[in-house]
């Protein structure tokens, strides 16, 4: 990972700079698309070509249990992870029937389900039965914390071959909103009881016991909060490890990734503080229901497009920001200049 | 149109309750898909079935100048509407360009350029050459803006006619942002001093003047606030009429309609006078950049779902917001329930 890291390059500068005077010349008010022109333009720097195009579109879905289920912090058990996963392979949960009506490949990883059995319709990449309980020690090895960070970064390799150009970060693991606070807790010094939210209807009532459970998960340890590999060891899990993989993918095999919400974006930030460019290859997406989603994308630095109060996870979100990318691409190819039109510049 | 209007029903309160007890059902956690959700189970109520499906989409495109411009309001001249309506009808504009890549028809309305010519490209419907100067006398005449709203009423139904069941709205004129904002003015009591904005990029130190023409085109007219053809009359445009008539027309018809930005949801606002429960056939889309755009949209009552700091118009945002609708409808149809998932629910 150390050496792929290393290899990443900055943005085509000359190549955004030509593209923004295009930009500036189509048959439009300069500055008018808002958010299309900027989107256009990064990608542009991304893909180093002045007419970016995004071809066929995946999103990687990394499935995961979280041994801190046993504390009682989720509403759901830990079987509705494996239950879930195969429904969004089959196509038919959130993220899988919106990813097969945007016309996206749906990767579906098992990278740490806590099941007897894998099953033919999921990406075997599983590195343990499920992440150990954070309330009572760590997640994982530094070992098994690296290697699934490195699925990560191999599926976006793997997506990138078979001719995508453009991925979506998303996951499946019933407990998840707990490490994704522990590490948000950690990294911005926030006591838990503060920032914890309800996850997936999580009883408001209850919320005091969770952010016990997470306050529990955080004290005592010694954690290296430089190095997000021990944070991921220590507190975090393996959806949240192999979602940081698929950011750093992006930025090393330069495709652009879409972030979803709460926890692909704590994924985000843990991968920005290993790639400090980070930003110049991710795109936020929809602005999350989540206590602490806004939080979360501040510190991440990036503004999502989208407001649609969703809260479920899977990459639900993610996908519907396609549409947004492409449209960015195709007022960039297909939009006349001022001069094509025959007028002076507005 | 009276007549048309008194025809007007309710959504389709059983068959949205039925729509909401399934959403509620399929495999995810209750409301994790918030507007999603309640997307589908508003179009289900304009539909009058369980199982909403875009089956063709237009966008609606008002092309018309304004004698206010000889005031010196605007950047450009009055006849880049007339060149920007033939970019639109080639599909080279922000609004063309994008609406071609939705795979949406896009009917150009010739409601009142200033031209000597019509186009073959563009849907001859023009009421006038061009409204008055709104500064120095009306608009146009009562039966005028009549007409004008009648021309939006009916090209939602020859959009419904051929085959289109989800229409977008969205203008060309040159100037209007300015009859847009003294209607503002006179709907809210606030000074145009205070709610004038910069349109398609006129200069800042220049929006007093603006503000100042406004203010004078509002001053010493007798207008019956009570009646939006009356204050389209006195203050309008023959594109804001005709985008009212497309809020109108979609409730009549019983398709959904996507405001676009601010000259957009100024028209719904007038509309919404006509027909009490206008809100239950029409959706934001994008929260423009335009200064008074939020203020507009919060005086309509609807939530825009898409932050891309746009403020271009054409209807550039609105057929961005195709997807969104889209989606919703995959949602509901595609995604499975708990029951079929063997689960409980969460």
């Amino acid at each position: 990972m150390k050496n792929q890291l290393s290899k990443i390059t900055p943005l085509h500068q000359e190549i955004m700079h030509q593209t923004r005077a295009r930009v500036d010349s189509l048959v439009k008010p300069q500055g008018s698309l808002g958010a299309l022109e900027e989107i256009a333009i990064k990608l542009s720097g991304i893909y180093g070509t002045t007419k970016p195009k995004i071809e066929k579109k995946a999103v990687i879905v990394m499935c995961a249990d979280h041994g801190v289920c046993a504390e009682g912090i989720a509403s759901a058990p830990p079987v509705v992870t494996w239950v879930q996963s195969l429904n969004i392979a089959k196509g038919v949960s959130g993220v899988g029937a919106l990813a097969k009506a945007a016309g996206a490949t749906v990767y579906t990883v098992d990278i740490g389900i806590d099941q007897p059995d894998k099953h033919p319709t999921l990406i075997d990449k599983r590195i343990l039965n499920g992440s150990g309980n954070i309330s009572k020690g760590n997640a994982m090895t530094y070992k098994e914390a690296t290697d699934a960070v490195q699925v990560g970064i191999d599926m976006v390799k793997r997506a990138v071959d078979e001719g995508h150009n453009l991925i979506a970060t998303g996951e499946m693991g019933i407990g998840n909103t707990t490490p994704s606070t522990a590490i948000l807790a950690l990294l911005t010094g926030k006591s838990p009881f503060e920032i914890t939210g309800v996850g997936a209807n999580f009883p408001v009532d209850q919320l005091d016991h969770k952010a016990a459970v997470i306050e529990k998960s955080i004290s005592g340890k010694k954690i290296n909060l430089d190095d997000p590999i021990d944070i991921i060891a220590s507190v975090g899990g393996l959806d949240i490890a192999g979602m940081t993989g698929i950011m750093l993918g992006g930025a090393i095999y330069r495709v652009p990734v879409i972030v979803d919400g709460y926890i692909s974006t704590v994924s985000a930030i843990l991968a920005s503080k290993l790639v400090p460019n980070l930003n110049d290859f991710i795109f936020a997406s929809h602005a999350s229901e989540e206590k602490s989603a806004a939080l979360a994308t501040s510190l991440l630095g990036l503004k999502p497009y989208l407001n649609l109060n969703m809260r479920l996870g899977e990459g639900s979100g993610a996908v519907l920001a396609f549409n947004l990318l492409e449209a960015a691409c195709t007022m960039n190819n297909d939009m006349i200049t001022f001069e094509e039109a025959g007028i002076g510049v507005v």
